[in-house]
């Protein structure tokens, strides 16, 4: 190790005090996207991480408005144009606190007990943001940044990211970059670093199916009319085979395999069918038999009932044949799916499948690109290096099964790579009472974001 | 025919005006059972029907109180033992008038418009009720009763006749009779006096199914849990076969088959698929296709979904697995099914077909008897008859597809059995606003029971 390098570590390591102090800062601000309430502590939150960048020499700082609440923008591109540019990523909105009297502790009062950090955002990503902040200060402090960087903090991740939409396109310069970092995705386990190299998409969809004009008495009528409701289950029960395969006309023809070595690192994480039943309760698993259960969950599509209503579900027993039925059904894609070609293969089966017996309406809801990072990227592998120097252990490279908008929206935009990683654990309550963060991972997290800087250069 | 029938016709002729004003009096009452506000008019319908009775010299007339609502009492043995006794069977009670904007009328002054009487209970039974009384008045007041015959009209058949269950059992010996008049099950149409024969018994359950012990993210889960909502649909999916049949085991084994007979009459009601389409609007009828639509409908059982709940049915797309689903399902019964044993074979369908993945509960909600009438009864053909002669045509015989329990309870409790007619039609707009009675139909109902009590003695 260099000289610099082991100077920069040790700055950090010498100011655990100072960020944890400047963490409790934040978090002390109250910053909920989804409530009108904290529309003057989203700026306030959005100016402290301003200030922040300005103390770091970052350039042409700039707390940008959107539609609803404001992007931290921030650069510092002194390194040159030989080097490459990182894009940071973060957001600095949290959820909603309720129910406030399950929290121990409170929620915008940052406190510590022992190891862990309880607090809203500590994990969430305040405490990811921070960690970011803290290895680019620790370089800032000692040796000076080796690559150009940029920050992009967002105060809507909490609300679906509806501005980055707009925003992106309208900001292409200024953003502009080689990659992304993205520590908004968190880790297996305190002792396993990670990698995440995709994210699942999204087709959500709601099937509605009505016959008679009105509801109809079940004695007068049952026998005769073709049910509905019992329409739209004979339907959704035929969207799965024995094994649990989607049979939506040419649903996995754009789905890429899961190549020998994937499955191979896939073989390695700590996700069997003991770890899926420990966290769910369930009796057994369920799924394609052929792969993994963490495969099932992240490198292959699904289709699920989200929703359903019909005819009468209060007390007691009323005989009635419902006119019309509706269920609320999603689709995770994953590469190269494409949700609105999911969506013509599920108006083709119904067009096949659906009877003559009931009228039938299907609505797009939602749509969400799936996402996958090339492992093998210079970035990545840089990231995956500096993992093993901070915790000694090469880190597991997985996908994640939910969607985060911004990685394709990012890919679409800019071109950039995102390297998805964080210091967040299952077992944090992110979006819960009690969130808390880990602390000896945070630090480590602030070193392996040190060595990767190195790397970059 | 004698010239005392012919004169009791008479009278009836003569005294359309009277028999009109009485109903009229009757439906002046809000006798609204399910509505607590209603509790003095139900009292006060009673006691009107009381002195009707005693106006009629009827004895040992009394209001005899239930847990809920009185049942009107009266009898008239004076035809001896060697005479048949006729239990006459109706009910005082009515639906709410809600929505009241809707009626053109005012539901509690009943106005005539033409050949229609407007008002609530005018069909639904208020006016059945009074054709009973308008055809004894007629025999009383000119030749004699000829049978013996006894009252029971009670105030909660709109509420499902809960007091019936138990009093029926404690007031055997003074309800005793050969057999009942019922007059609440309607005509076909106006030109097509019928008698219903049959009625559908009723199996009502509640089914639960469930598996993680808390909503799960469908991003983070979906692929490797078996979703109950799924769960639950595809077992309702396989409770019918490709042709409608339901495959709860052995579910028709105890199914008394249609007999070419019946087939026969059944071709010959005006209830065929053309009828159905219109009466509900559905684009094409389904079920089992060997059978008529009407034999569907009355003749064969069903098992309909009333209901289904799971997961997020509001706005907007929620990403959720949801860990529970419930339905609501039922069976109609016909001869000789029991709802008991049906409640075991579906227990014994869900033992067989419910996955490993997943734990399930079924609830039976209610059991209801099925019951069917011997057509070649004297009293059904002496009924028979009667129709013939006040319309001209002969009677249909057809099964009905609902339930009133009234029918099985005073079979098991009194062994009497019921002729089930009445001269409501399809078009009453029964239970909803506008209700009405068709007086020419009316009328020729009060000559029918004049010609049944003439063809009984």
């Amino acid at each position: 190790m260099t000289d610099t390098r082991q100077k920069t570590l040790d700055y950090a390591r010498q100011h655990h005090e100072q960020f944890l102090a400047d963490l409790k800062s934040l978090i002390a601000i109250p910053s909920v996207s989804m409530q009108d309430a904290h529309k003057a502590d989203m700026q306030r939150a959005a100016e402290w991480l301003a200030n922040k960048l300005r103390a770091l020499g970052m350039e042409n700082v700039q707390v940008l408005p959107t539609a609803k609440h404001p992007v931290v923008f921030g650069e510092w591109l002194g390194a040159g144009k030989g080097a490459p540019t990182l894009l940071i990523y973060g957001h600095y909105d949290v959820q909603p606190v309720d129910p406030l009297d399950l929290w121990k502790t409170q929620p915008y009062e940052a406190t510590q007990q022992g190891d862990l950090l309880f607090g809203r955002g500590a994990s969430d990503m305040k405490g990811q943001v921070m960690a970011t902040l803290a290895a680019v200060e620790s370089l800032v402090r000692t040796a000076g940044l080796p690559v150009n960087v940029k920050w992009l903090i967002e105060g809507e991740e909490e609300m679906g990211s509806p501005s980055m939409e707009t925003f992106l396109p309208a900001h292409k310069d200024l953003l502009a970059a080689d990659f992304c970092l993205n520590p908004d995705a968190g880790m297996i386990a305190a002792d396993k670093p990670t990698i995440t190299y995709g994210l699942r998409g999204l087709a959500y969809f709601e099937v509605h199916v009505w016959g008679p004009n009105h509801d109809l008495h079940s004695g007068l009528y049952g026998g005769t009319i073709h049910n509905p409701a019992q329409a739209l289950i004979e339907l959704i029960a035929g969207m799965h085979d024995a094994q649990g395969r989607v049979t939506l006309p040419g649903f996995y023809d754009a789905v890429r395999p899961v190549s020998a070595e994937e499955h191979a690192e896939m073989s390695k994480l700590p996700m069997d069918e003991a770890f899926y039943q420990a966290q769910t309760g369930v009796p057994a698993l369920w799924g394609e038999p052929e792969y993994l259960p963490v495969e099932r969950t992240s490198a292959r599509p699904t289709l699920e009932v989200n929703g359903f209503l019909a005819g009468y579900t209060g007390e007691g027993s009323k005989t009635v044949l419902p006119a019309r039925a509706m269920a609320k059904l999603s689709c995770r894609l994953v590469p190269d799916q494409d949700a609105h070609e999911v969506h013509r293969q599920l108006l083709r089966y119904m067009e096949e499948k659906a009877p003559k017996t009931i009228h039938w309406e299907v609505k797009l809801l939602n749509a969400g690109p799936t996402a996958i990072t090339n492992r093998h990227l210079p970035a990545v592998q840089a990231m995956a290096r500096a993992m093993q120097a901070a915790w000694g252990v090469q880190p597991l490279f997985k996908r994640e099964g939910g969607s985060i908008p911004i990685v394709a929206l990012l890919q679409r935009n800019l071109g950039a790579e995102s390297i998805l990683c964080g210091a967040g654990l299952p077992e944090d309550n992110v979006h819960a009472p009690n969130e808390r963060l880990h602390l000896p991972t945070w630090y480590k997290a602030i070193e392996a974001y040190i060595h990767f800087f190195y790397n970059l250069a």
